[in-house]
């Protein structure tokens, strides 16, 4: 009936230096924007011609987006974007690396946090120069709105209205849709999509930069799931992100 | 009251080789992509923070206007795309080259259609490769307004209903608006702004990758218009154009 297709943003400086990004606005790698194109590569190989794409407010995101636009010979389609697609916010521990954390709060806590689908990290304080209110970009957030830090339970509850109201509503219009966003964003669709559990979607990883193909019934009930490009090349990588300890 | 930034694409694949270009989907050259982040830096240090983006369905502009939004960390604002901000149609001109033209032509008729504003040039036949009817970014064009070709008034009737419709309220709700687009669709919107003659236009060269600052009153009539950047830079870009003998 419909196909949506998810991607998750090549890889950014900090995933190349394993620190916890959530809300930080980080740039792709080389390695992330080639990601990016091979993406769009095999999407209009694949015969996609998206008529919408949804993103979030993060450039990891808008650029895997515009690099994968420019193979499609897509540059011209609406782009809507919104916080709700950004990735889950980490708190006190974005911008630590994993032995930074480790050292700070230990191991078995890190691996706590890590595996939890409810229990938030650390929260950021006020007056923190990270806590990015007033950014022009979370205009439409008010100030006690704004997530000082998320569990994945969090994440997709600020996710899914925007899929209820505005994404999903889309689809059902019969726009061929694509979203470009982030590890536990995307996470946060592919739980409501395939109804699983909140301790199967913690084991679940998508790798950056592989289109992730829903087919979708006249309910938006998924009928097939799969990626895009070489099988041994999609083991890798998903394989990749679950050793990497973290998905964002 | 109001600024409104214009900024025309970067140098072209085409730009370089001295070809009519028109509505043909050429990519970016290098010095295009140098000259479009150095237009987002100067927009930047000059403190422009944009709301919302207008650009055409061609790709010169597209990725102009992105790395231009890259620099000015501004990836996530609203951008709209519509055909009626492209290049001027160069109709059966495109492709050619400037001796081409003047090989097929004669010197003389390529000096008239360059210097005159009322005559278009001949226009694309039907079955043309070049004639791209049926290209989706054209879908809410029908295939009898499809232009064979254009001269800069016809480019100046179809820019200005979008202007009116669309442009000037966004810029009238408050807000920060750019514009990128093309030699000739710019050149339309300037004649409009500052009332000039079917002759003055004709004579008025807007350099590539140089913002063009436009100061506005309540009516939107311009109370000032200026370049940002060097001066001297901005004269000889100018020049340039002026010399090359064509604007698009």
């Amino acid at each position: 009936m419909y196909k949506l297709v998810l991607l998750r943003h090549g890889e950014s400086v900090w995933n190349l230096e394993n620190r916890f990004t959530g809300w930080t606005n980080v740039e792709l790698t080389e390695q992330g924007r080639t990601e990016a194109r091979r993406a769009g590569q095999q999407l209009r190989e694949a015969g996609f011609a998206f008529d919408i794409a949804y993103t979030s407010v993060l450039k990891r995101a808008n650029h895997t987006l515009w690099l994968a636009l420019a193979e499609l010979d897509r540059e011209w389609i609406q782009v809507e974007h919104s916080w709700r697609l950004n990735e889950r916010h980490y708190g006190a521990l974005q911008g630590l690396n994993k032995a930074e954390t480790a050292a700070e709060y230990g191991e078995a806590q890190v691996i706590a946090w890590r595996r939890s689908y409810d229990v938030p990290p650390p929260p950021l304080a006020d007056g923190d120069e990270r806590l990015a209110i007033g950014d022009a970009r979370y205009a439409d957030l008010a100030p006690g709105e704004f997530p000082r830090a998320e569990c994945l339970k969090d994440t997709v509850e600020r996710f899914l209205p925007y899929w209820h109201d505005t994404i999903a509503p889309t689809i059902r219009a019969g726009k061929s849709t694509l979203i470009v966003a982030h590890g536990n964003s995307l996470r946060a669709l592919v739980k409501y999509l395939d109804d699983l559990s909140d301790e199967a979607i913690v084991d679940l990883n998508i790798p950056t930069g592989i289109p992730l193909v829903y087919e979708l019934d006249a309910e938006l009930k998924p009928t097939a799931h799969y990626y895009l490009g070489d099988e041994a090349a999609i083991a890798e990588a998903i394989a990749g992100v679950a050793k990497q300890g973290r998905a964002a």
